[in-house]
């Protein structure tokens, strides 16, 4: 009787793709039960049909994306950067929303390549980038970056910086930090630089930690005029969040930039709508899509890169949040 | 010597893409062109390989989705709905920006089918439907739907009502309709509706046409104000022309809710975020995504189905842009 992946999979105790990602060399699998999925392989003598492994690998003109979340305002230019650039080149996007969790982002990846992908660009926290790493196809991180893989990213270490400066610049001297969740490197990137602006010129400041959510936001900025008053400069994590400090702002009857400064990060659209329209640091974000795209089909063709780590410029787009305004 | 495909798309005067979409009856093909192809094929005494058709026919789980544009900040709360469904299900997205063009939809739609789609959820305007018709795979159409094809909407004909019903019952008198393009069925509705109420109710209006994006609001909102000083309401065709009528609004000095009263469509994250918060209609997005999912799921596996067109209901959400506001 034939021995077939399931008979491997039963005495392995696993599931039939587990045994299928070790026989690919695809996807995360936890050491134990590689090995459990080697000595069932063994103890079986099973041997892969190589005609079905030979179709599974034909090549598709597939890419994989996998984002947190495309409802979250950052991505869906980015998504919209790699999908246009892809599309000039000929190939097409297939992608899932993650919420930042390992088991679905392993998931996505997985089935992803069972469908013939030839590449993957990927948005993932930094503490899950194992999942990246030893798949058959190449990998392209895209702004929740890691050192060790191919990245497109913008240079958070001077948005941080310039967000801070502004500040310091225009005279505040009591600043809160709202900090984003700092697994993922953007956001720790922006955090660190800012507050190591803010120690070098010795201003004091405090910080809270908040999600990316305009609730969250809410929640936090009502906590933060609680809890610090007299505070006189907020550096918000995004822009979802400052605008939800410049909601709570105006309810309280506090004036802004009169009374109190407020700078985003991202200019993402809402930060125009806004009213008073907010100072942000400005991302690349279509045109990191946009290059995140060129990188993995290049890598896919082979072709030779000039850098593996693609840093894009960011700046500062003032308005009205801030002193000494623009527009 | 063998005849291949690309003898036959020489002889045609077409690509072997088209060839291969007449012989597969997948995508749209001109009368015409279908015709040169056949005789192309008789003439040349063409016969396509059965192995490479087999396998180009094999099934997947992957499905197409085709819509105008995700960073219309509509779409991701769709795409998302559609996606998180199809995950459930066990499949997986291919997506495409199609910028509501016709060409770039029949291209996505022929790559999608050679990708091996197995069902497609597509947003596309209605003159373009024939482009969904005769395919080799089930078609469900979201938001942008036609009678022909199975569809999933929202009942825009009672959000248009409820829009011109709050500003009538709040006492406007001189309205303004910011109608958006009519190529849209869901915008078609809701503007043929709202004018209805308003004619019925003796109330005098005027409408001007809108791009639905921020930018184009922003310019038609200066018309506006300067073409028709002495409105009182104005019902805009989505949310982010809303938001950009209250911006030039705040601008000019004009108070709302007190002296213009405004109402917005679609309920998107903005509304809640703008200030004065913004009345609008809100759309069951999400929801209307995983509704399309279920249903193309169904189709597949020819399940019944209770209806092929499915309504889901709309309701206003009061704020502070319109006089007795909610929250």
């Amino acid at each position: 009787m034939t021995v077939t992946i399931k008979d491997v999979a039963k005495e392995a105790g696993v599931s039939a793709a587990t045994v299928s990602r070790v026989l690919n060399n695809s996807g995360y699998v936890y050491e134990d039960t590689r090995k459990a999925v080697m000595e069932a392989i063994n103890h079986l003598q099973y041997k892969p049909n190589e005609v079905a492994r030979s179709l599974y690998k034909r090549t598709s003109k597939l890419i994989g994306l996998v984002l947190p979340d495309i409802t979250n305002p950052f991505f869906p230019a980015l998504a919209r950067g790699v999908e246009d650039k892809l599309q000039q080149l000929g190939y097409r996007v297939i992608f899932g929303n993650t919420d930042g969790d390992a088991t679905k982002e392993m998931d996505y990846i997985d089935t992803f390549l069972q469908h013939n992908v030839v590449g993957l660009i990927a948005s993932v926290d930094r503490l899950h980038h194992e999942v990246l790493t030893n798949l058959r196809v190449p990998v392209v991180t895209v702004d929740r970056t890691t050192e060790e893989l191919p990245a497109v990213y913008a240079d958070h270490k001077s948005g941080g910086r310039l967000a801070a400066e502004k500040l310091v610049r225009s005279a505040c001297e009591k600043i809160v930090v709202l900090r984003g969740p700092q697994d993922a490197k953007p956001l720790y990137d922006r955090f660190q630089s800012a507050t190591q602006y803010l120690s070098e010129n010795n201003v004091s400041f405090h910080y809270l930690d908040c999600q990316l959510s305009f609730e969250d936001g809410r929640q936090k900025a009502k906590e933060l005029f609680d809890q610090f008053p007299d505070t006189d400069g907020i550096i918000a994590c995004n822009d979802l969040v400052a605008a939800a400090v410049l909601h709570e702002a105006v309810t309280r009857g506090i004036s802004v930039p009169t009374d109190l400064q407020v700078i985003g990060y991202d200019n993402i659209t809402i930060s125009e709508i806004v009213h008073p329209s907010l100072t942000t640091i400005h991302q690349p974000t279509y045109e990191m899509g946009m290059k995140a795209a060129e990188m993995i089909i290049k890598l896919i063709s082979k072709e030779k890169l000039n850098t593996i780590h693609e840093q894009l410029p960011v700046f500062i787009k003032e308005r009205n949040s801030t002193v000494n305004g623009g527009i």
